[in-house]
C-alpha cells in the first residue's frame, strides 16, 4: 500500500449482451444491448466510476457468424461500429479512455488515422486504436471477391498501415508526409493538431510471430488470452524481449491479457453462477461457433470424443494453437471444450470470491505476467456491476489500483510516455 | 398561417469558425472552432433550440487547401471527422438531424453503410449521408498515388456504391445481398436492424448532368448552389422533372439551396458587417482561393482585369460554370469576382433586416425554387445565433417554419416516407 507501488491497469471490454455466448439467455441480460446506446453510456459510467483506464470496443465489419444458426441464437450479430459508438461516449465522460477496433485489411490509412485523431480531440486525448487485420472470411466477403489474404500478406500491409498512422499522428502538420510504399501512397500532414495527449494510444492484440514483432515496434497496449499462468508469462517475457531489442524500454508496453471474471459473495455461489450459463449453451451451438473459431467444421465428429487433428489456415493461427493445447492438456471432449470455449471465448476465466479472484489477478500481475487485465464480464451489466463493487475495492485495498484518476488523458492512465512531434 | 401550410425546410450547415473565408479574423469569431467540441455542441443547441431540420457538416479526407498560404490565412484546414463529431452531438442532442459526408472514392460501401447506419442507432433515426464523389486532387494524393479518376468514372463508382448502401440500409437483414459489380462485391446484410427512421437520409449535392441523375434516382435531399432565383428555379424544375421520370414524386426530394444570410436590425448595419468581413480578406487569398476552386492559376492575370477562359477541368464543373457565368452577367474583375465568392463560397448572400432575408427566402421557398435552405453563416456562433433568433421567429410568424418538432426522426423532420425493408 506504499504511494508508489506498480498499481495495475483495467480495461472494460464492452460487448453487447455479454462476453458469454448464452449471455443472451440468461434471465437478467438485456438482449438489444448491442443497439442500445443508453446501456453502452450506462456501462461506460460504471467503469469510469470504478477509475478503470479504459473500455474496449471489438469490431468486425460483417457478421460475426457465417453459421446463421449461431449468429441467430447469439445478440452478439448486431451492435454499433466502435467510432461512432466511442464518440457518444466521448460526450457523456470525462475520464476513461475509448479504445476502438478497425482493419489495417479494410481501411485506409489517412481515413483511419483522422477517425481516431478526431475522437482524440472530442475526448480530450482518451481514444486508442485497436490494430487487427481481420482472419475473418466473413468481412472478406464484404469487401472485395477476392477473399480473405494471406496472413503473411495482412502482415506485410498491417506494417505499413500502421507505419503511415504513425507518421500522420507523430508528424508536425505542417510538412508533407510523402509516403510512397508498396501498399500505400499519402502526400500529406493529417489535418488536425495533436490532442492532450499527443497522439491516440496503439493497441494491438496479434499473438503469432508477426503480430508480437509488430507489437514490438509500434505497441503501446498489448492485448492477450493466456489460460495459465505459464502462457501468460512467456508471452509476457518474449514481447518485452523483443520490445528491448527494438530500442524501446520494457514499461513502454502494457501487457493486458483478458480475464473472463464470475465473482460472487461465495466461491459456491460464483460456481453456480458459471453453471447456470454453461447450461444455457445448446450443443449444437457450441460445436458450431467451435468449428467457426477453428476454421475446421467438428459437426461429424463424436461430440464426446477428442478434437481431431487440424489443418493449418489463414485464420488466427496463434489462439487456435492455444485452444488445440488446452484441449490435449485438460483431456477435454469436444462438447467439454465447446462449452468452456464458449463460456470465455479461448481466455482465461476465474471464478470465485472477490479476494480471490483478486489473489488471481494479483499473482499474475505481481509475477511478471501481466501489466493489467482487459475484464470480460459474462453478461452486462449484472457481470461488470459486479466487478466494479466487489473486486476493484479489494484491489484498491490492497493497493494494486488506483483510488482516484490523477490524469485526464488515457495515456497518463497507462503511465505512457506523450510522445513529442518531430 | 394555415395550419396545413407547406413550410420551408432549413439546415444548419457547420464550419469551424465559419463559412466566410476572412471569418478567423473576425474580432468576435472562435479561432480554434474546429477542434473545439463544446463549440460544436453550442451551435448545434442553438439550431436545434430554433427547430432546424438538421446540422450539415462538409469533408474532405486531407487539407482543404493544396495552397499552403491559403492554407495557413484560414482556419478551415483543420477539423473533426464528421461520423465522430455527429455521434457526439447525437448525444448532447434529442431532436435535431445530423448529416455528414463522405466520399464514394474513398471509402467502402459496406463500411460507409455501417457507420451511417451506427449513427442512425444511436441517434435515435436521425442520421444522413451526404454523398461526394470527391473532385479534390488534395485528397486523390492521400488515398494511393494514381491521382483524382474522371469525373465519368468517379460517378460509375458511385452509383454502384449508392446502390449497394441503398440495399444494405434496405434489405431485410436476415438474407445475404450478394452484390458482385465492376467496383464492389458485398455478400451479408447489414449487422445493424433498421432504426426508428428505417434508413438514414440519402442526401446529395452534385449539380452536373451525371449528379443530377444519381440524385433523381437515389436522393432525398439535394443541397445546390444558385446565385439568382432563375437559376434556382432552372435547377429545381430540372430535378424534380427527373424525378417523376425514374418513377418517383416530386416530394419525394427536398431541394435545399445553400444560402450565406448577414442579418441585423437595419439595413445599414448588416451592410456593414458584411463590409467588416469582405476587407479582412487579402487579395492573395482571395485570388489563391478562386484559383482552386477553378483549378486555375489566376495569379499571373491582372486583378482588376476579367477573368480569362478556363480550360474544361475534372473537377466541380458545373460549379464552376456558374461562378464564370457570375463573373460574365455583373462584368466583375478578378478581385471583385476572388472577394465575392472567398466571401459565400460561390453561394447565394442575402443581407439585410429580418423581414427583408424572410421576404427573399419567402419568395424562392413560394416561387418553386427551393424546399428550403441550407443556411451558411459567415462566422459561428455570432451569425447562428443571429439567424435563430431573428430569422427564424420572422419565418414563423409567417408560417414559414415550424413552432416545434412534430416528430423525433430526421425523415419526419422532411415529411419523407419512412422506408420499408424488403
Amino acid at each position: 500500500m506504499t504511494a508508489n507501488r506498480r498499481q495495475m491497469k483495467l480495461g472494460a471490454f464492452l460487448w453487447a449482451t455479454g462476453h458469454h455466448i448464452a449471455a443472451w439467455r440468461h434471465p437478467n441480460a438485456h438482449v438489444t444491448a448491442g443497439i442500445d446506446i443508453d446501456h453502452y453510456i450506462q456501462l461506460a459510467r460504471t467503469a469510469e466510476a470504478a477509475k478503470f483506464d479504459l473500455i474496449f470496443c471489438e469490431d468486425a465489419a460483417g457478421l460475426r457468424e457465417a453459421n446463421i444458426a449461431i449468429a441467430s441464437q447469439t445478440s452478439r450479430s448486431i451492435g454499433f461500429e466502435p467510432i461512432s459508438l466511442l464518440a457518444a461516449l466521448a460526450a457523456q465522460t470525462s475520464h476513461i479512455g475509448l479504445v476502438a477496433t478497425a482493419s489495417t485489411s479494410y481501411n485506409e490509412p489517412y481515413g483511419l488515422a483522422r477517425a481516431f485523431s478526431s475522437l482524440d480531440q472530442i475526448s480530450g486525448g482518451r481514444s486508442g486504436w485497436n490494430l487487427v487485420t481481420s482472419a475473418s472470411h466473413i468481412e472478406a466477403a464484404n469487401f472485395g471477391s477476392t477473399g480473405l489474404r494471406p496472413h503473411s500478406d495482412r502482415y506485410e500491409r498491417a506494417r505499413e498501415f500502421a507505419t503511415v498512422v504513425a507518421g500522420l499522428w507523430h508528424g508536425d502538420g505542417a510538412n508533407a508526409l510523402n509516403h510512397d510504399g508498396r501498399n500505400f501512397s499519402v502526400r500529406d500532414p493529417l489535418d488536425l493538431p495533436p490532442s492532450p495527449q499527443g497522439a491516440p494510444v496503439m493497441v494491438q492484440a496479434g499473438a503469432s510471430d508477426e503480430g508480437r514483432d509488430l507489437a514490438a515496434r509500434t505497441a503501446d497496449v498489448v492485448f492477450t488470452a493466456a489460460q495459465t499462468f505459464e502462457e501468460a508469462k512467456a508471452f509476457y517475457d518474449d514481447l518485452k524481449a523483443r520490445l528491448v531489442a527494438c530500442g524501446r524500454e520494457p514499461d513502454d508496453i502494457k501487457i493486458m491479457p483478458g480475464v473472463a471474471p464470475v465473482v460472487a459473495a461465495s466461491e459456491a455461489e460464483a460456481r453456480a453462477k458459471v453453471d447456470e450459463l454453461q447450461e444455457l449453451i445448446p450443443d449444437d451451438v457450441g460445436v458450431a461457433l467451435l468449428s467457426s473459431y477453428l476454421s475446421t467444421d467438428l459437426s461429424a465428429y463424436p461430440v464426446d470424443g477428442p478434437l481431431p487433428e487440424l489443418p493449418a489456415t489463414e485464420g488466427m493461427q496463434s489462439r487456435q494453437a492455444l485452444v488445440v493445447e488446452q484441449s490435449r492438456r485438460d483431456n477435454l471432449s469436444i462438447r467439454q471444450l465447446a462449452r468452456h470455449f464458449a463460456g470465455a471465448r479461448g481466455h482465461w476465466r476465474v471464478v470465485g470470491t472477490p479476494a480471490q479472484i483478486a489473489d488471481e489477478l494479483q499473482a499474475r500481475f505481481e509475477g511478471g505476467a501481466a501489466d493489467g487485465f482487459n475484464v470480460m464480464p459474462s453478461y452486462f451489466p449484472g457481470e461488470l456491476d459486479a466487478f466494479a463493487t466487489l473486486v476493484v475495492p479489494e484491489l484498491q485495498r490492497r493497493g494494486l489500483f488506483r483510488q482516484d484518476y490523477e490524469g485526464r488523458t488515457l495515456r497518463e492512465h497507462l503511465g505512457l510516455k506523450k510522445p513529442v512531434r518531430k
